[in-house]
């Protein structure tokens, strides 16, 4: 399914402002991408993502594959009705990342991957088939091909060995695609660190052709550098008329980084997994409410917030919520995390807008960084 | 504080119709309370209450005066702007219950109860004195005198002395109330399955007089006919135009048996605790969510219940939810026991209205009974 994506403008920098369609809308970019992993946005209701601004979400076809299996989902309509998220896209990954940083296979062939359940031990086979077979049955509306994800380092000889095994999935899960009328398929763009190998896996990626270009294996280890990098070595070969979207990337600094090298879409379990261990986002920085120093503190987390919990709660309560182990307390960070990235990609659009990114960069860095 | 009950109606068999009124309004009852132990409903935010049509909340004195303690929440501004609960009236109990069934206090005198926290086994001592004054802090609507809880069952030599302790201890309360405008002040009654100290614990504490009574130590442990037999023994003594609480009793048919005998509110974390282990109150009785058989079932818990989870979710996926032991679920069970036991406590009241509440009650245990 084509997302009709419209470059509407692209920065010198190379940040891109642009715009795709679902059915259920016009869904503006950059875009983060808060994480259903379960079919459910930890401790969040479809209305409270809706009071977030989210836009699309994701659903982890690892987990919805094991835990209640695709054919619950299925037996609902797919994962909108299932789940109640009716405001708007899901998209699902295809289970690799899941597979290989949970289950560590030691059994990978070009057929596919031989793992144990990660729940109950059961032995499992997972093939760039199975994986879009089940994509088809959860039915997102932006689904991935299978890919392999190799740890970080690996041999230049090994990822070379890896990447075109990518491929060689990547066009056998095309081929099975029973959807196109209703779920975009995108390919996954991996090479690790190494500059000839990101750019073989671009092209052979493009040209098979997929209704946009994930990169993976970004996040998995590396610093800083070598993260932008990768994103670097792979963008100048992906066509500029489709959507571009980094896997697993949710720091604030790492999103803007990710759209100063043309990223359009970024998802991360960031914000709902820092709300669970009490941590909220803010320009000054990251701050932990379980924090004796917010035991009497009346202010909100952020005064500039318009999110639900910065409208009605103090620190004061959420580090008690926190403290005394109840979930609402997850959940008031959640929302405020997840508020906190939206506003954040809001604002990146934006400066995208005023082509002053980099001025946007550096002030949010200088204050981010210097709490 | 006069809470200004007025008796709207009484059957003969006992059910009153009533109302009184707080700042925030007219009050009808009978009226079930959900609890709100730490400052929260657990798992649920103010407006979901609202939703479930709850009015006055409970929160409990022991767990708040322990953590975070009575000052943060004074600090606040007290308990309503504190957990930010501002459509209706919160009351607190005395925090007797707690630290005679939590922290099992093997040293109680005339001058109060010696006891270790249940948290961090710190040395704590609660007077009648102290409980009043960590309640004035907390600022709850309507506040309980310090009781002795008893275990079940005690000589009645034993609950002898333990009524005549309750009465002195509620008279030493009543004198440090510091909050009468405010904040209503309620009596307890005690006496155990004892006709007779039922009976001198209600002559006595009317006696101080409240701005309404209580009636405890039912619910624990005693067979359904004793403790029916409990509330029987005690309110012929209780006062017409003052409200009566019965404390911790939140079974379905334990309610209508309770309002048959001339109670007007309860309270009970029944609700929410059965949320949490999967289950689902229905006219039809309690089932069980995590049960394999709803696994595909796309009906959602009660056709007839109009409540947030009922109006959106599947009972598959509530069921995937709480496999998944993802907290959303709980929520949704939570707010639909709720909502049940609200939409309980309506029917009850049109049922005095029609002096029609034995045959209900008849209708409703057959069905609630053999599902």
């Amino acid at each position: 399914m084509d997302l009709k994506f419209k470059l509407l403008k692209e920065n010198s920098c190379g940040a891109r402002l642009g715009e795709f369609q679902t059915k259920y809308g016009v869904h503006r970019t950059p875009m983060f991408m808060p994480v259903g992993t379960q079919a459910t946005v930890k401790t969040l209701s479809p209305e409270e993502l809706k009071m977030c601004f989210s836009d699309v979400i994701l659903a982890n076809t690892y987990h919805l594959w094991l835990r209640p299996g695709e054919d619950v989902v299925d037996n609902a309509g797919g994962l909108h009705e299932f789940m109640n998220y009716k405001t708007g896209p899901i998209l699902t990954d295809c289970g690799g990342f899941q597979v290989f940083s949970l289950a560590k296979p030691k059994d990978i062939s070009d057929e596919g991957v031989n793992f144990k359940s990660h729940i109950d031990g059961k032995k499992l086979f997972l093939t760039p088939e199975l994986s879009i077979e089940i994509q088809n049955k959860l039915g997102a509306d932006i689904i991935m091909s299978f890919d392999e994800c190799p740890p970080f380092p690996v041999s230049h000889e090994y990822m070379e060995k890896s990447i075109l095994r990518t491929i060689s999935w990547a066009k056998r899960g095309k081929k099975v695609h029973s959807k196109n009328d209703s779920q975009a398929l995108f390919g996954i763009v991996q090479g690790g660190e190494f500059p000839d190998l990101r750019k073989l896996s671009a092209q052979k990626t493009v040209e098979i052709g997929f209704d946009g270009y994930s990169i993976g294996g970004v996040s998995v280890g590396e610093d800083a550098e070598t993260k932008l990098k990768m994103i670097e070595y792979a963008t100048p070969y992906l066509p500029k008329d489709k959507l571009r979207y980094l896997m697993g990337v949710g720091e604030p600094i790492d999103l803007i980084d990710g759209v100063i090298r043309g990223i359009d879409i970024f998802d991360c379990v960031l914000p709902t997994r820092l709300a669970r261990h009490g941590n909220a986002l803010t320009r000054d920085g990251r701050i932990n409410l379980r924090n004796a120093k917010y035991t009497l503190d009346l202010s909100c987390i952020e005064e500039s917030c318009d999110c639900y919990t910065c409208k009605n709660y103090t620190k004061s309560y959420i580090r008690h919520l926190l403290v005394a182990e109840e979930t609402f307390g997850q959940r008031l960070l959640s929302i405020h995390n997840i508020r906190f990235l939206t506003k954040l990609m809001d604002d990146i659009k934006l400066n995208i807008e005023k082509d002053t990114l980099l001025d946007f960069r550096e002030e949010f860095v200088k204050k981010y960084n210097n709490k």
